[in-house]
């Protein structure tokens, strides 16, 4: 069940096919995952929407792609998002994340959704030694 | 402000400063933010919450102390929580978040919540090759 | 699968009876969609809910009932409603939503959640342009 | 601050004036929190809106008067909306809430939170004996 | 579909088998429900979260059991967790609510729903009367 | 208060200045809200998000200006970003929203947020006439 219809040969449409070949070519996989197959009723959202995920997800930055992976899908359970949730633990697998740190990850997402709970709950206000606009300006 | 009171004189408390004590050991500091003051309202509370932040955050585990800080910034960000971001931000830091490590973070986050938020929209079916309950027992 | 069991013979219950063919009165359709039908488990609710919807979603008023569709669908989508993305997306299209439309809000949602999630990450301090508050009483 | 600008004199608007006075009767007090002198820029909201309130919040229902305080604090921690933390935290003490009590609701909302994150990071398929739509029509 | 595999065998891993009995003998039920089965793939996971569970909802405490389950559907409801409404719910249905009261849950749920999506809409100051920062120390 | 620290000079980076000038231009305003100020610590951030926010929100397309604020503003209220919504609530009324426009704006949110935790809390199945996947192709 979706909310769009995937178009059923969506390769013939050309900015598609661009679009999907260059994630089979940047994974390195046939696999197209129904995520793109459905996003590509609208060629600009389905290029805008790759060309950022491949900019951060796929280029070498400052984390580590398993830890990028990582970060994906604690938001992703934060938001309940079932799909990205399965799509990104696939993702971070691929990338080796091992069974004893996807019990970590659980860990903390587990705890932090506890305690960002209770913090609400107490309206805790903000220690003034987080401040960043009080850091003098040349420290 | 908050919801509740905290106590003026926490540590005369004895199972409150057990508690206090402690924080500041594992953390080599003696600042104790105000989350656990306003926490100290209930000792079992306070001490239930640490216990299970000091086992998943402060033990050696299969992810190691910086990766954990970013997931628990990721899942505040997406909760919502804005004491728990600050608090999480700065501890990030102490323990070594460059500022690219930052970007790169919040990139993520940004990027996760944008295709959380599409794929929900869409409503795409999840693809049978993320599926585990289909893993053959001894693969 | 379901919280509560729809009862079978809904219509039987004379106040569910005169909600569902208000209902069908106000779409001009003589479908009930499944929403209603569960919801018929408490008489009280059903007719509550159905009264706040019939006033805000068909009672012309200073919004056109396509954006206020597309206003439904966005909240939907941002509180993870899945059958709610399903049925007001339906509604939308059933109200003339184009597919250029639909990729249109979609494109606004995306990117009103990353900047949730970057503005969250921040903790950016509110403009003192945006106080309503500071408005003179006469200007 | 505040996105709208709360009317100075907002009781000489005839319909406004209506609904804080039943505020007051209902209540047995005089103070109108800030969210109704908000609320009141728009009079068929602020009416709208105060009849639910009292409807479910202040009429003998099958729930009793604090336990209703109690899931409403639930859901504005779980929301995130911090007035409504505050405002149902007072409310609720009004109707008798004690510190145990407090504590007791709070650590319930926080554990809820992280199996809520668990349940959702593993994808956990529901229960047939959950299912209510599988229960016979006489049983 | 999960993100894990549960073991097929999980009670004959020595850990695994201590708390699924320990859950049968404070449940006075044979069932283990998925929740439990799926999270075993963890051992120190499984024991963390069930000590958790059992010290909060089975213990006597300042609420009685019925309400703690009422809040905690609440808390899932909020954050979208579809296994967790499920489980709970048929939790609290054998605990004793009735029909009459999960109708009087859902009501409250949902107006406070409502209100909080208004008051973040207003972005209303909280009321200095709510202010627990405020009370003096010996009132 | 916030998690990283505006440059006190931003408009001497090069690359910051050139958004910042854009920002304006596009605007027609001196005015570079805080967002921007402080998303200014990373100028890949800064430049990657003000792209898509410019090719959104100030490019022609299938809604109209006012509309995609609208949704925008839904969006922001459910996830809960107080920031986002206050700066686009101010952008909505510069773009010409009506009193009467913004309290129809919050009567279909407040209302969608009700029966998303109504539809969550009954766990209501997709009727399958809302299901896309299922329509025929050449229909």
């Amino acid at each position: 069940m979706s909310t769009v219809k995937p178009v059923s040969q969506a390769e013939t449409t050309p900015r598609v096919k661009v679009v999907f070949d260059d994630i089979r070519a940047t994974r390195g996989s046939e696999h197209i995952n129904h995520f793109w197959r459905y996003l590509a009723f609208d060629p600009s959202l389905l290029e805008a929407t790759w060309a950022e995920v491949k900019q951060v997800m796929a280029t070498p930055s400052a984390l580590d792609p398993l830890t990028k992976e990582l970060i994906y899908i604690a938001v992703s359970v934060a938001n309940g998002c079932g799909y990205c949730v399965h799509s990104h633990t696939a993702a971070a697998r691929a990338k080796g994340m091992s069974a004893a740190q996807h019990a970590d990850l659980l860990a903390v997402v587990g705890l932090a959704a506890r305690t960002n709970h209770l913090a609400t709950a107490l309206q805790v206000p903000v220690d003034s030694a987080f401040d960043r606009d009080a850091v003098p300006d040349r420290s």
